[in-house]
C-alpha cells in the first residue's frame, strides 16, 4: 500500500557478487548436498544447523585478510536498547566460527567428542569477481572435543570418500596434507618469535600458487612490485632468515627431485615407465609421472620420504618435532586403511590462509585439467579445505577443547563436475496441458490431477490461450515432453491429442522424415487413455 | 592468529531471537522440504534459488509494520566508492519480493507463466518472543504472469496436497480464501479512498484475531487503550463509516448463523446430527459441527451463501463485484476437481498483513488443537498464507505483470507436527566401535570402515579411552544402538564382544530379569562376522 510514485523504479538486479540459481542448477546442488550428507552421517556425524547470523564478537577475527576494514564480513548494529548500544551483528563467514560458538554454548547437552556436519550458505564480504560470489555454499563435518590424530586421519579419509560419492573417481583428486607446528619449527629454529611476523610469513607463504619461488622471496624480504603496479610491503626478513622457510616450501620439489632420480637409476624398470620417469623428471614434478603404474608404492615412498626431510629442516625445534610426528601417526592410520598415498601426500606448501588453525591442515584438489573460460588449459585446484583448530572453542569458555574438520567447496565442486560434463545441464520439463477452450479450464485441471496422481509431472497453460503457437512455444521452453490438447472436436469424439515434444524435435531436426513414418509425433487417443499414453511416451516404451 | 589477550572473553550465545538446530530437528525439517518440494516440482514449479542478500531498493517496504525505522529487515551499507555512497543492502524476508526483482530482472530468458517454487531462510528485524525467531523457513510456490483465477485455485488445491504430503490428515486444516478487492469495495461504498487510511484499515482488521469485534470498532474510530496500558490511536472513523467494515469481518459470523439455522430447520435430520447443530449453534459458528457428517454439503453451500452475503455488502461497487466473481471462478475451479468447501472456505476475515496483496488472499489453518506451554489447550492457527499481488514486478519493469503464490510457514507446520506426535523427536545413532587399547587405533579404524561400506553407520570412539566407562557413556548419549568391543583378548582368541545397547536398556528397564534370560544383551563372535552380526541386531532379525 505504501507507494511512492515519485519515485524512480528500483533496479532489477542481484547486490554486487550475488547471483540466483535456477531449476537444474538447484537440483544439482540438492542431489550433491544430499550426497555429501549420505557420507557424512554414515562416518557417524550429526546435522547441525545454525543461525546465519552472529554476533560479531562471537566470529572472531579469523579471517585471511585480517587488515582490511569490517574484516570480510557483513555486519550491522542492532539498535540501541536505552542507554546500552545495539550488539554488533554479522553474516558468518564460514561454518567453523560457528561451530565453536555452538559447541562453548551447547556443551554440556553435547556428547563429547561432538562429530557434526553442517551445510549451508556463508557471506564474505570481498570484492566480487568471475566466478568469485559473495555468498556460497559450504558442506562441513568436525570432530570437536578429540585431540587424537585419527580424528584428522578420518577426515582425511572421509574426505576421499565423498569426493568419490559425488562423482570424482579416484585419480581426479589428491588430499594433500602439511600441519601448521611444522611451519613453527621452522619459525622457532630462524628466532622468529614475533606473532604479527609469524602471520605475515604465513599469509606470504600461501601466495606461492601465484607468485612462485621468486615471489615469495621478495614477499618475505623487502617486499614486491604486485602485477597491479601497487608495491606491497614485505615482511622484512634477511635472505639468510627467508631460506628456511624457502626450504620448508620446497621441500616437496626437493623430495619429488630425489624420488625421480630414485626411479630413473632403477635398474629393472620397462621402457615405457621410464618415458613416464622422463617426463616427470622433465617437469621435476612427481605428479608428472601419473599413469606410471606404480603410483600407489611411489607415492607411499614420497610421503616417507617427505616425513624425513621435514625432520631435517626443523632441526632441533619440539614444536616442529611434533607436527612431523603428528603426520606420521596421519600417514600411518591411514596406510593401514588402504587410503594409499596416491591420494593423500604430505606437501609443504599447503597452509590454509584462516588464522585459526594450530596443527594438520588439509587441502583437497582435482588434478584434471579444465578449459577455462577463455579456452585455455588449466587445472581445476583446491574444491575443499580444513585442519585442525585447537584453540577456538578455548576463547570463549577458557578451557582447550581440540577440534579439528573439513570444508568443501561445493559450489567449485559443482563448477567441476560441469565442467567435465558429469552433471545435467537441464532437466525434464513437466507434460503440458494447452488450453483450446477457456471456458474449460475445469477439464483440463482434471487432466494435470489425473496424470499428477500418477505421479507424473504436469501443468495446465495458465498464459493467455488465444494464441495456441504460444503455448507450444512455451511447452517448449519448459522443456516439456508432451503436449495434451483437447479443442472442442476432440471433447466431442472423447479423445485427446498427445503430442510428443521429444521426438517430434527429433523428426524437425532429421534431414529425411522417412524413417518417423511410421511413428507420427502427435496422435489421438481415447480421453481415458490419457495417462497411460502419457506414460508410455515418458518411459520410452513403445 | 590476531589474539587479543587483553579482550573479555566473547559470549557464547547466539544473537537474540536467533537459534540453532540439532540432528534430528534438522533432519526433520530437511525431510518436510523434499516432501513440500516434491508436490511442488509434480505440479510443474521450477527450483529457484535467489541470494539472500538483496538492494533495499529491490525489496521495497511491504512489511506489516511500515511505520517502524528499518521497516523491520537487518540491513547495512556497502562501503563507498570513491563519491558514491554504497547501496544499502538488507537480508530478504520473504521470498516473494526477491521472486519480483528476479522475474523483472531474467524476463527475457524465463518462460511466461513462470511457475517457481523456493525453499528457504527469510530474517525478520522484530522483537523475538517465545517460539518467535529473527530467522525461519519459508518454502514458497508463485505463478508470475497468469491472470487467470485459475492460478489461485491451483495454488489452493496444491496446498491441500501439501499438508496432507508432509502428515496433516484432511480434516485437521482448512484453508480460507478471501479477496482484497472486496474489502477495496466496501471501503469504495464508504466513500473512503485516502490510501493511507486504507492502509490503517487494512491493518485493523488484520488484528480483528486480537482484539475482537468491540476492539476493531475502537480501533476504527478513536483510538484504544492496548493491553499493555498504552493508547493505540485509531483510524479516526465515525461509527456510521465503520459499520460497513464491520458488517463485512462478520459476513462469516452471519452467515454461519443463516446456515446453522437451516439445517436446524430442516425435518429429515437424524437425532445425532441435531446435537452436532446446537454446539454449532450454542458457538455461533459452523465449525463447531465437526464431524456431522454432512460436512461437505453444508460447507459447498456456506461458499454459495457467503458469495451472495458479500455481494450483498459491497452494494453497487465496481471493483467489490470484480473481487466477488473472482472468488466465484476460483470455488468453482475447486469443486471441479473434487477440492471440496470442507478443505477450502471463503472467508472475509482473511487479510494477510502484508502490503502487496491485489486480489484473492490465502489462508491455510490447522483445526487440531493442542497444549501450549502453560498446559492451556489451544487451536494452532495459520500455517501458511498468500495471494495475487499484481502490481510487485510492474514496480522494476512498468508493465503490468499478475503473479499469485503461497508461502508455508515450515517451522510452524514442523512445531505443529510435533505436537501432534507425528515426528521422530530423536534419530538412531551410530554403531560405536571402543577403543580397548589406543596402540591398535588402525584395527578400530578397520571395523568401522567395514561397517560403513556395508551401509552401517558407525564411528570409533575419539575421546580419551582411558576410561572405559565414558565410552559407554558416550555411546548412551550418542543413542547409539551397538557398542563393539575388542580388548587384548579378545583380539588373540579373534573374536570381538557386541552389546546391543537397545535390548540392554530394555533388560535394565525391567521389572525381572528372567525373561530376557535366552537374549543376552552383550556375546562374543567370530571378528569376521562382525558385520553380520551387528546387521541382524539393527534389522531386528533374531
Amino acid at each position: 500500500m505504501a507507494k511512492d510514485r515519485k519515485q524512480p523504479r528500483p533496479k532489477a538486479e542481484t547486490p554486487k557478487g550475488f547471483r540466483d540459481y535456477f531449476g537444474a542448477e538447484v537440483a544439482g546442488r540438492k542431489a550433491m548436498l544430499d550426497q555429501i550428507a549420505e557420507v557424512y552421517h554414515r562416518y557417524g556425524f550429526d546435522a547441525l544447523e545454525s543461525s546465519a547470523v552472529e554476533t560479531v564478537e562471537a566470529l572472531g577475527k579469523y579471517l585471511p585478510d585480517v587488515d582490511r576494514p569490517n574484516a570480510g564480513v557483513f555486519a550491522w548494529q542492532e539498535d540501541a536498547e536505552g542507554d546500552k548500544p545495539g550488539d554488533w551483528l554479522a553474516l558468518r563467514y564460514d561454518l567453523t566460527a560457528p561451530l565453536a560458538r555452538v559447541y562453548a554454548q551447547h556443551r554440556n547437552d553435547l556428547p563429547t567428542p561432538y562429530r557434526r556436519y553442517a551445510m549451508g550458505q556463508v557471506w564474505r564480504n570481498e570484492k566480487p569477481g568471475p566466478g568469485r560470489y559473495r555468498q556460497f555454499y559450504q558442506c562441513d563435518a568436525d570432530t570437536v572435543g578429540s585431540a587424537s590424530m585419527a580424528a584428522d586421519a578420518e577426515i582425511c579419509a572421509m574426505l576421499c570418500d565423498t569426493l568419490e560419492a559425488v562423482g570424482i573417481p579416484r585419480g581426479d583428486y589428491i588430499v594433500r596434507v602439511n600441519n601448521r607446528k611444522v611451519l613453527n619449527g621452522v619459525l622457532e629454529t630462524m628466532g622468529l618469535d614475533d606473532d604479527e611476523k609469524r602471520a605475515a610469513v604465513l599469509r606470504t607463504i600461501d601466495k606461492f600458487d601465484k607468485v612462485g619461488e621468486a615471489g615469495v622471496r621478495e614477499l618475505l624480504g623487502k617486499g614486491r612490485l604486485d602485477v597491479s603496479g601497487a608495491y606491497i610491503d614485505g615482511v622484512g626478513l634477511s635472505d639468510a632468515q627467508a631460506e628456511p622457510v624457502i626450504a620448508f616450501l620446497l621441500a616437496g620439489k626437493v623430495v619429488d627431485r630425489r624420488l625421480i632420480d630414485a626411479l630413473a637409476s632403477a635398474k629393472d624398470m620397462p621402457k615405457g615407465i621410464q618415458a613416464h620417469i622422463q617426463a616427470a623428471r622433465d617437469a621435476g614434478d612427481i605428479y608428472a609421472a601419473k599413469g606410471l603404474g606404480i603410483e600407489a608404492e611411489s607415492f607411499a615412498v614420497r610421503n616417507r620420504m617427505m616425513l624425513n626431510h621435514l625432520q631435517e629442516i626443523i632441526g632441533e625445534s619440539t614444536v616442529g618435532a611434533e607436527g612431523v610426528d603428528e603426520l606420521k601417526q596421519i600417514v600411518n592410520l591411514l596406510d593401514a586403511q588402504d587410503y594409499g598415498s596416491d591420494r593423500i601426500v604430505i606437501d609443504s606448501s599447503v597452509v590454509r590462509g584462516l588464522g585459526y588453525y594450530t596443527g594438520p591442515v588439509f587441502e583437497a584438489e582435482l588434478t584434471f585439467e579444465i578449459t577455462d573460460e577463455k579456452g585455455r588449459p588449466r587445472q581445476f585446484g583446491s574444491v575443499a579445505g580444513g585442519g585442525r583448530y585447537d584453540d577456538l572453542v578455548k576463547r570463549f569458555t577458557g578451557q582447550e577443547v581440540p577440534a579439528t574438520g573439513i570444508s568443501i567447496g561445493v559450489d567449485r565442486l559443482l563448477a567441476a563436475l560441469h565442467a567435465k560434463g558429469r552433471i545435467e545441464a537441464t532437466e525434464a520439463g513437466p507434460v503440458v496441458v494447452t488450453v483450446m477452450d477457456r471456458d474449460r479450464m475445469a477439464d483440463y485441471q482434471a487432466m494435470v490431477a489425473e496424470l499428477r496422481n500418477a505421479g507424473i509431472r504436469a501443468e495446465v497453460y495458465l498464459g493467455n490461450p488465444k494464441n495456441f503457437g504460444n503455448q507450444l512455444k512455451y511447452a517448449d521452453k519448459r522443456n516439456a515432453p508432451v503436449a495434451v490438447i483437447e479443442g472442442g472436436d476432440e471433447k466431442a469424439k472423447g479423445v485427446v491429442q498427445i503430442k510428443d515434444l521429444v521426438l517430434g524435435a527429433r523428426i524437425a531436426a532429421s534431414a529425411t522424415h522417412d524413417e518417423w513414418k511410421s511413428q507420427p509425433a502427435q496422435f489421438e487417443v481415447p480421453r481415458a487413455e490419457l495417462v497411460g499414453q502419457v506414460r508410455r511416451i515418458l518411459t520410452g516404451e513403445g
